[in-house]
């Protein structure tokens, strides 16, 4: 089938590549001309068949706003967006509503699988009517990994991008686990090659999984991970699971301790610890560390 | 080889399975007489030539203690004992300074695979001095799984469990995270089919892993865990994990909350909250629910 | 001075109370008409001279929204409302903007202090316009308690209420400290008498506070709490409190700590932990304990 | 009465001018003869009158094992020893049995206080037999504040110790609370000037405390504390309390949380968090920060 996709950074140019070689037709937009094969959304959308399915891949918040909006005045009813970016789940009510009011149909998708998908599949979870999700469902067939699995229809308008979003949580979380005790095998000075035992800790171990794979790899490239920082961004699905949960009342003590460890390495210094550092300076005369 | 088991219970049978599978004549002892293949730790060292491997598969603390303390006495110069039970990693220098001083060497193992040990293989993380290892190579390479991997000589004595230990602490972490997730889908009514959405993250995503599959399986059986208590054993390992952690000021917040989450769970009502709640009642009148 | 007072619960009943005595006049309205003075806000506006002050002490959300609104239309140029509610400090702003529109001024207050306010005076952190908070600032002086402390103008529209937020979010943790080491006292047995312990860290300690002041009050009421179930409710403020944070990647381990622990306190079972005994048994066999 | 008391450091010295203040006769040991008013430990036995009562200030571990070891050597029957270190409770019943085999008392105490305990007194919790700490009763009474409170017998030996170390949790967690908020707030820009709100929340607010009291003073000495680092050292209390709570299955989440936070603060960089890093280049091409 054919389908626009606009956005063809690193995800949407590998997803591209992933649906030509599965026979697909696919038309990409993308505002660098060197990556793009049409240069307006206008000549995107006059360059597709209807009912037109149009995916969109980019930046979640103001720039996929800003994309559906357009594409809202240039599409016709009976077609159908897909916002497959990292939004967040209450924006595509929102978005739904927007493309709904011109009959334009809406299919929200995370993705999965980062720069592996190209030759693995990507992992899709979609939310969403079910006569919009049938439209796209040659294009998720042709991204998803093979097998049975994958690829799953998570509910209505807003439910793929929420999967995707505690996916995401549950990864912060393995990745702690995996990085806590990593440090601390590191630290004692029990175990003489730690990195052979990640690596064989890959069979057999109640927690093998991808990201230990991964591990292993990263242990493989730089032993004890000396070149790196220990620096770690966080992209908007571990701050919006917390704050899911804390609108159902859920504890998620582990996803966000998570959480919180990436915003502590991306402090300098830590104020709060400045705080503690003061007040027992008050109460005991102890010695505080001084800011060079 | 020869190999002298101690404790055949849910662990040991099957571990006698396997090895008695790949060739190997196992001598079993256990204190139930019906699983026993010989009737008294003197029976099972006799019955074994030497340079004799004894693998003791018992409780970790007293009954561990007590197995070695005995074999102390019945064993000869150049015999191994292997401690493959949950032993916490600080007994190991204590057990191999006893059964050194009457020159019987020790490895202390930990092991990994539960009840899909016997058709998978075993995860085996081993300690000790590389001569007494090597008495024990042909057991270890029946017990693991297929493939290179799941097998590692860790380090000196103290080191197999200790890797062992901090294994679990990962699981523990780990299996927090995917419960984390899978409460707040189950809360928030967004997505319509939670055990779907777990069944496609087997494939394509970053946290797919086998505990992600027991989980499905776990849902397969019971969809909403309807008929299950939420209340969580924790083994030792996990304290102790948090204890070395301490010990190396190591800080470890995804495994401790998954540590404290089920010692809360064990709790028919939480002594702390109620504390919260008398406060609450002490400066804001708040209601508070009384006791049945 | 005249103030109007909105509201007239267990906190506006002791307002209005401490302010009379002070000498203001006060005219409460309340939907409870054995509680009121005027029967209608239209009443209570007419029965006011110009520039009126009105204080809204109704609960947050759509109440204390609806009465802005209904006294936008009722107020002139010059009046200003205080909303003294525990509001979210993001309402605020859009309530200044409603009556800004009709050149009627604003302020956001938060108030501490519970039960024992009408007596020890409440502690007050407002926000707003400099000539807005004077025509209050009689209002706050007789409400806040004797001495140079109690009342702090934070800062711009919104900042009374965010102070009062995190005071909140502190509020969570030092009560979580005291209820994790008043659990931890009561389960060693090395103590043997906790409360006394409790009582005499009232001098001296580190950890003298009010709050210590109050759980000794509810010890000597109740030695170990056994008439109290162990159930917390949470008002809104330690959840803005963590969401503030996330929205500043600030961490905030200790009071998100204390915000799950009484989630966790209002689950009957926890979802969670059904999944974490599921995959123990997956894995290892482990016993569960089934739902009655 | 007379009081024998080694160590005269910090805390040492203040409390025998506290006691001397007090009317009673101290003769202070100190390694470090310029506090010293005798030499030996022998000589500050000889130059008591029994039954005597020795006071020991060191640090703990090995200096007070090896003091109290000395003093078993030189005391008589009917003696008794004090420490009011920073033992670990586990500790006491070792000293006490290793002098109770000499008919020599033993009595452990925490003491909370630091450098205010001079002129207000120090909070004192004791452990041990009713008979060994009457014959201490005279030197509590005049360490303690003035007023009924902050002196009390807690239970047998080791009780005293166990009380103050989780007292030294609570602070743990309270001081943990004040730096959060404060870090919230100077992080966030809708308070203006976060230390006026810091001390105005010293009276009439629910989190009113000592602490609190010595944050503003922190403040006033340096508004933004910038002149520190973020670096806190532990000193074992707040550790055995958290070691305390596993032996005992009791949840500390947000004691643990400002211990593993202490932990943090004193890494250069952080290893777990290099591990997070390496995992997200390695499944999604995320740009890592590499170590200068």
């Amino acid at each position: 089938m054919e389908l626009g996709l606009i956005g063809l950074g690193k995800m949407g140019g590998n997803m591209r590549e992933r649906l030509r070689r599965a026979g697909h037709t696919v038309i990409g937009y993308d505002r660098n001309p060197d990556l793009a094969d049409v240069h307006s959304l206008k000549e995107l959308v006059d360059a597709l068949s209807g009912p037109r399915v149009v995916w969109v891949m980019v930046p979640a918040g103001n720039a996929t706003k800003a994309t559906i909006e357009a594409l809202a005045d240039l599409l016709d009813p009976g077609d159908v967006v897909v916002d497959g970016g990292n939004s967040r789940w209450t924006d595509d009510e929102q978005h739904a509503d927007l493309l709904g009011a011109r009959e334009i149909g809406f299919v929200d998708c995370g993705v999965s699988g980062g720069v592996w998908g190209l030759e693995n599949g990507y992992a899709l979870m979609y939310g969403g009517r079910p006569e919009d999700v049938a439209k796209v469902q040659p294009v998720f067939d042709a991204l998803k990994p093979e097998g049975d699995l994958g690829a799953v229809h998570a509910g209505r308008v807003g439910a793929g991008h929420f999967a995707k979003m505690v996916h995401n949580g549950i990864e912060y979380a393995m990745m702690q686990a995996f990085a806590e005790g990593w440090e601390l095998l590191e630290a004692a000075d029990s175990v003489t090659d730690v990195r052979e035992v990640f690596r064989n800790w890959q069979q057999g171990t109640v927690i093998r999984s991808w990201l230990l794979d991964l591990a292993v790899r990263a242990l493989d490239e730089d032993e004890h991970l000396t070149s790196l920082r220990g620096y770690a961004q966080d992209s908007g699905e571990g701050r919006w699971t917390v704050e899911a949960a804390i609108d159902n009342a859920v504890p998620l003590p582990a996803i966000t301790a998570a959480l919180f460890a990436r915003f502590s390495s991306r402090q300098d210094d830590s104020p709060q610890m400045k705080m503690i550092a003061a007040l027992r300076n008050q109460f005991g005369g102890h010695a505080v560390t001084q800011a060079e």
